[in-house]
């Protein structure tokens, strides 16, 4: 049994339950008549505290035991209702399986993210990246939950892909190591599954994809990653005010399962930045807030003086700072912005009857901006054909996309988490480069 | 409520239930007093049959309804218990959104795989791959629940690397568009996550990745992709014995969860090839056999002449024929092969005793040969550098991965699992690019 599992069934717990618990040592204190051992087995950012009395402390050669080391321990759990955790474990039998060399990085005195940024392959092994990424895992999990128990289906929309994506230069390519193109033509590493999410919503009607996304971004900043993980979800019979719907829903529900499933985790991070759980449970129990773009544009005028862009018009795209000021100042929480400018959107997006603004959807949130991206399709062929002629974009290479119009088209609508971002937004970390195991940006890669 | 969950909740129907259906029309027939409408809405396999009658016929115009277009059907259910589906839609209202192209692919009429491979976004429009990725979609949510109920930690091993892989030129690179070294050096995509996956083994105990992973793999083969899925779960304190034990249990748990929550589909998918739910059964219900690939030796030289590479010795890696011999008529189910020659296996296996052989394991499945891989980790610092130089790794960009072996390193044991050739295990069918929407080989990339 884990000690998250422990943990959670606290009425299985006896006194004198016997228990074994295999994992690392976070500390090791007390003199000479009894000393504690605090053990973390990886399963919850709790520790248990392991209690070593009498000649066992010598025989077992206990002071040596330094933080870090692999340990198993056998004993029996003791009550102890009055403290923090309500049991320990008296120790019988000890084995240490491996002690740790001196140099090992993480230590109980405090360090630096930048710091711990340098060692990906170890910084998990303290308190803040164990929860960020316990937090990470469970809205992996509860994500998929959330779909399978609506009926979505999950789909792999490939990684390599003849398209070169929304944007120009922004795409990884791929090549064999003769750079004689393996795939017979360039090959790109996908930005969206968008694109394929589509052609499956078209006969499964709610599909979802959950893969690993690319973009040759040179920006250096905290929101940012060149490898990233998204969540497509694509509903045939959906219109904007459907996935609008569905994208709160998902998020109030991944988010409340995981501050339910994860109390001691949530804590922890609480304690690091005092207003999260304040302002998720804020989020959870509002309705979400929608705005037109044109009236968040007459909002943003207003404030003008408070960003380094002062020019605010109707067609501007939205820089982080106006998002985050909406967000942060205006609404005080997340809010979808909507019927954006068609010339700032993608060509596939569903075209509204003033022929100027497309029903697209971003979400943005206070801390982070954009946390969704999404969009009712058009459904009309020969719009799209045209929009694309507009707008430069060969058909050719998508007349696929475009046939799914003629081949019994329902009105389709979808939309894009980035995965690293939503981490963000639950556990308050500030920089996204923390929110996944092994980042990758321009210019290194680490391990 | 979908179909799906229409046929899973009998109970709830009662005659004159209000139902609507979106989906997509499966066929038309009838005469010009009654006509049969089959509707499928993507949940499921099976189709609901709608009745239409009187002047609805001429006033929906329903003759003219093809294959393939999009519906929405508003009536009331009718029980039919002595029908092959016990309850049929009486149509009130119906909705015709778009009608197919004359040109639409999809036909009553069979068509071969070869021609549906070349329609990657409309296959999944036919019974077949309708079930095929419905299976898949229940393998990845089972998967997951699996370990996320036993307690592991989904992680993200990274996709783009600086290492490239085990095995020479197999390895697909990385760059932007200038060619200029974006990530400042060599970057590769991943042929496998499980050393980055061992890290978090150290600290998390029970962790597993599911992800994509590319090989430059330039064999046209059945079995091969340049693009596939793995799932890779490592964990800490188990040794080779334990893994095997949890590959069983993961497959045997997955499998009969799909089995009984897909009734339908594995019902189609056992029609078009009668022996897969024996085949699967029998798998559920027996213990898995584990040989000593010493032991194999000796069995395959028995039945040499069977075999286009007549020549078996001990050393030799075996082909895809010795596999699937040994999985279809030698032991007639599963095996697990484990101590496998150390030169035919990867650096980083745990060294037997022999000083010839590793903790290795593959897992062979009759019809597939190698489902799963995988191994024990060598534990000692100083033999895995001398392994590494013996096969002229450079241990300086693995450093990282050595050093978990001196912070704390508990015996880690792991594998991993071709995602799509599971697919293909459990739906029976017999060339891999039909077990993944989007195939991706060397020289073709459609759509």
């Amino acid at each position: 049994m884990t000690l998250k599992q422990l943990i959670t069934n606290k009425e299985e717990i006896k006194e004198n339950l016997d228990y074994q618990i295999e994992g690392w040592v976070i500390s090791n204190r007390g003199n000479d008549k009894v000393r504690f051992l605090t053990i973390n087995d990886g399963s919850t950012v709790s520790n248990l505290q392991v209690v070593i009395k009498g000649e066992n402390i010598q025989n077992w050669n206990i002071e040596n035991i330094s933080l870090g080391s692999s340990i198993i321990i056998k004993g029996n759990l003791h009550l102890t209702p009055e403290a923090k955790q309500p049991f320990e474990l008296l120790a019988c039998s000890l084995e240490v399986l491996n002690n740790v060399d001196l140099d090992f990085p993480i230590q109980k005195k405090e360090t630096t993210l930048d710091f711990l940024r340098e060692i990906p392959h170890l910084r998990h092994r303290t308190n803040l990246f164990r929860s960020v990424m316990i937090i990470r895992n469970s809205l992996t999990f509860e994500i998929h939950k959330y779909f399978q128990e609506n009926g979505f289906l999950n789909m792999a929309s490939p990684i390599i892909t003849s398209n070169d994506g929304e944007g120009a230069g922004e795409t990884l390519l791929v090549d064999d190591e003769s750079k004689d193109f393996f795939f017979k033509q360039k090959a790109f590493l996908g930005v969206t599954g968008q694109l394929h999410a589509e052609s499956y919503a078209a006969g499964f009607k709610k599909v979802y994809t959950f893969g690993p996304t690319f973009r040759a971004e040179n920006s250096h900043t905290s929101r940012h990653l060149a490898e990233f993980w998204m969540i497509e979800p694509e509903i045939a019979f959906y219109d904007l005010k459907d996935v609008i719907t569905l994208a709160d829903d998902l998020l109030k529900t991944v988010i409340k399962n995981t501050i339910n499933n994860y109390p001691d985790e949530m804590k922890y991070l609480n304690s690091q930045n005092p207003n999260l759980l304040d302002t998720l449970e804020k989020f959870l129990h509002n309705k979400l807030t929608v705005l037109d773009y044109k009236d968040v544009i007459e909002q943003l005028k207003k404030y003008k003086d408070n960003f380094e862009e002062k020019n605010i018009f109707f067609g501007m795209d939205l820089a982080s700072e106006h998002e985050k000021f909406l967000a942060e100042k205006i609404v005080k929480g997340p809010v979808a912005v909507i019927n954006y400018p068609k010339d700032i959107k993608a060509f596939y997006m569903y075209q509204n009857e003033d022929n100027k603004t497309v029903r697209a959807f971003d979400l943005l949130v206070p801390g982070i901006g954009e946390l969704i991206g999404g969009s009712q399709r058009e459904a009309s062929y020969d719009k799209l054909v045209k929009r694309m002629k507009d707008l430069k974009i060969p058909t050719e290479p998508l007349q696929w996309y475009l046939d799914l119009r003629r081949f019994g088209y329902a009105p389709s609508s979808g939309f894009g988490i980035g995965f690293e971002r939503l981490v963000m937004y639950v556990t308050g970390i500030s920089n996204i480069r923390d929110a996944i195991p092994f980042p990758r940006v321009a210019g290194q890669i680490k391990m």
